[in-house]
């Protein structure tokens, strides 16, 4: 994702495109962001936040707009961003915090004041506006740190291990860089210990073998990947030291909705004695939600799935046969060893330690 | 499976080009027939073992041919055969029994009797050869009566279902007719009692999505197919009231390997308290393994992984990263509720329940 001073477009890499082709996805108006973040072409919990914090300073405001009628616009195109996808909660917490500038112009930002400074007689929507790309900038950037510090916190717990399995992609592609579920494994390749990583597939949209895949081999970890059927069986061989995935959503007792799939490695890594990890910065629980059952799953597209090889490729269920497409499921919080977030690790999690969690302070690297 | 007269080719039903395409592969050599059964145009362990019995009756065999001569060359055949696939045993099941007639032609079946009656001067060859032939003939019949078994006796255990799950194909395309795991099902639905499948579309080949849900969709039986990511949220949810797969070949002790992902099924039914049926004919028993520790897994071509659209589609692996493909995984026996054979009903199966039941007679449809 880069940012542009004229915040003229979102630029992104098209994921979608991805091993075959680095391919730019260049969204100017709001409903080519809408559309890239419906069709993946940015993907991952923490990235959706950050490309729809800088999708709502593309809302087009006229020079003539009065403050109220900006506000309105904003607010449209806030809540209009908000229904590209319904499972990741950090879309849902970078819209309210670009929301919550909108709302409160008079929360002037240091880097307000001072562009102010050499702005005079910038009129209050202009300030309005360079209010909300200097908190897109900052969502971003507090991103950055807080994979940077899940790297560092989760890298303990991973340090003593061979071979590591995760699930989707939850790297660099899905946040700002580092990741989340990988930013341990990244962590401890900076520090002189590279572990192996199996990388499921995750069918239907393969993000394991087309994205985890790909960004470790370009960072020098050593990956296999496996389809989504061959983890139990490794497991069973002992070839698995740990589970480490991410998250779209955790609701206040621990319950983490991850990318379909995931339920079942959980099970699998109970019934192994594995350790299974969830990696998410904070913003990732939303503690409105009192359990997983209340957590709305996506339910995509059926040709996903009658079409492996993608929208160009070989119908492999028959015509008249129907699919089903959860694209998340949900894993209860006494399956889950620790849930690793940018600031520290909650063992065996429950309502209680997830409340003093987020009410702590956080992690001095952060913020 | 269509057999000849005159034994000049094996028509086989190509599989690898369905659901889109019905085709025929019609193999008038053995390596033809080899290499049908190696890139599975016909497949399932019962089917691969009346392709291959077939098979054996296409050694060119010469009329200047001594008897000795001929016979190095069917055991030639039959070693060669045996070489296409490792892990299902019932491939060197029928072509033991084929061996057994090329070394005992003294055994003379009774259609050779009368074959023989009506065919004064055959030499002991042709004798051989129509031996061979009728042998191929009797392990296709037979194989038809023990897919009718295993359907009568596994539909009392999933008579009260109203959701089954399976994985991969062990249908009518596996076998002669009516399948193995689907054979309880067909059996049912015969019977005015019509289940729904979820198929597992069964990475990387697919068999479940192209195969299962193509065959019963043809029976008129309603099929969903999923990820096989997704069963085990379907268990969660309480989809899923029973999980019956086939095998290819079960140990001494009830181990049994099946198509890759089979095992983690079987743990998330437990988990789940859900039964996990293995319906096989007897012949998958190969009790000089004392567990599925020993059975010989097939690894088979990576290419398999990289490109889940087949041969001619997108490759969704980095070209620099490793994949892994075993063919199948070993359930041990603790997590199967029952096998069902055309015997009767393994409940919680073991090596002596397993010994008894194979010594035991044959139940009366069949043989």
């Amino acid at each position: 994702i880069a940012d542009r001073a004229q915040c003229a477009a979102v630029d992104l890499l098209d994921q979608t495109r991805l091993p075959e082709s680095l391919t730019r996805c260049v969204c100017e108006t709001l409903p080519q962001l809408h559309d890239a973040i419906r069709r993946l072409v940015v993907r991952g919990a923490p990235a959706i936040g950050i490309a729809a914090a800088y999708g709502v300073t593309l809302t087009p405001i006229e020079s003539s707009d009065s403050l109220e009628t900006a506000r309105t616009k904003w607010i449209d195109a806030i809540e209009y961003l908000a229904t590209s996808r319904p499972t990741a909660v950090n879309l849902f917490w970078a819209l309210d915090r670009m929301r919550a500038i909108v709302e409160s112009p008079e929360s002037v930002s240091p880097e307000l004041e001072s562009m102010e400074a050499t702005a005079k007689g910038a009129s209050s929507v202009e300030s309005l506006r360079v209010s909300l790309v200097a908190e897109a900038i900052r969502i971003h950037e507090d991103d950055r740190a807080m994979c940077r510090s899940i790297g560092r916190h989760g890298s303990g717990r991973l340090a003593e291990c061979r071979n590591v399995l995760t699930h989707c992609n939850a790297g660099g592609l899905a946040t700002s860089t580092f990741g989340t579920a990988l930013a341990p494994i990244y962590y401890l390749h900076e520090h002189g210990k590279t572990l192996h990583v199996y990388a499921d597939e995750t069918r239907p949209l393969l993000q394991g073998a087309r994205l985890t895949a790909w960004e470790l081999a370009q960072a020098g970890v050593p990956v296999t990947v496996i389809t989504d059927s061959m983890a139990g069986g490794l497991m069973r061989q002992g070839h698995v030291d740990a589970i480490i995935v991410g998250a779209d959503r955790i609701a206040a007792n621990g319950d983490a909705a991850n990318k379909i799939g995931t339920y079942p490695l959980a099970v699998l890594a109970h019934y192994h004695r594995i350790p299974f990890y969830v990696a998410a910065p904070t913003n990732t629980f939303d503690l409105a939600l009192a359990s997983g059952d209340l957590i709305p799953i996506e339910q995509r597209d059926g040709e996903e799935v009658r079409c492996p090889g993608g929208p160009s490729g070989r119908t492999m269920v028959p015509e008249n046969v129907d699919v089903i497409n959860p694209a998340f499921d949900v894993t209860p919080a006494e399956l889950i060893t620790a849930i690793i977030t940018e600031r520290g690790v909650i063992e065996s999690p429950n309502v209680d330690k997830i409340a003093a969690h987020c009410g702590s302070p956080i992690a001095n690297e952060v913020g």
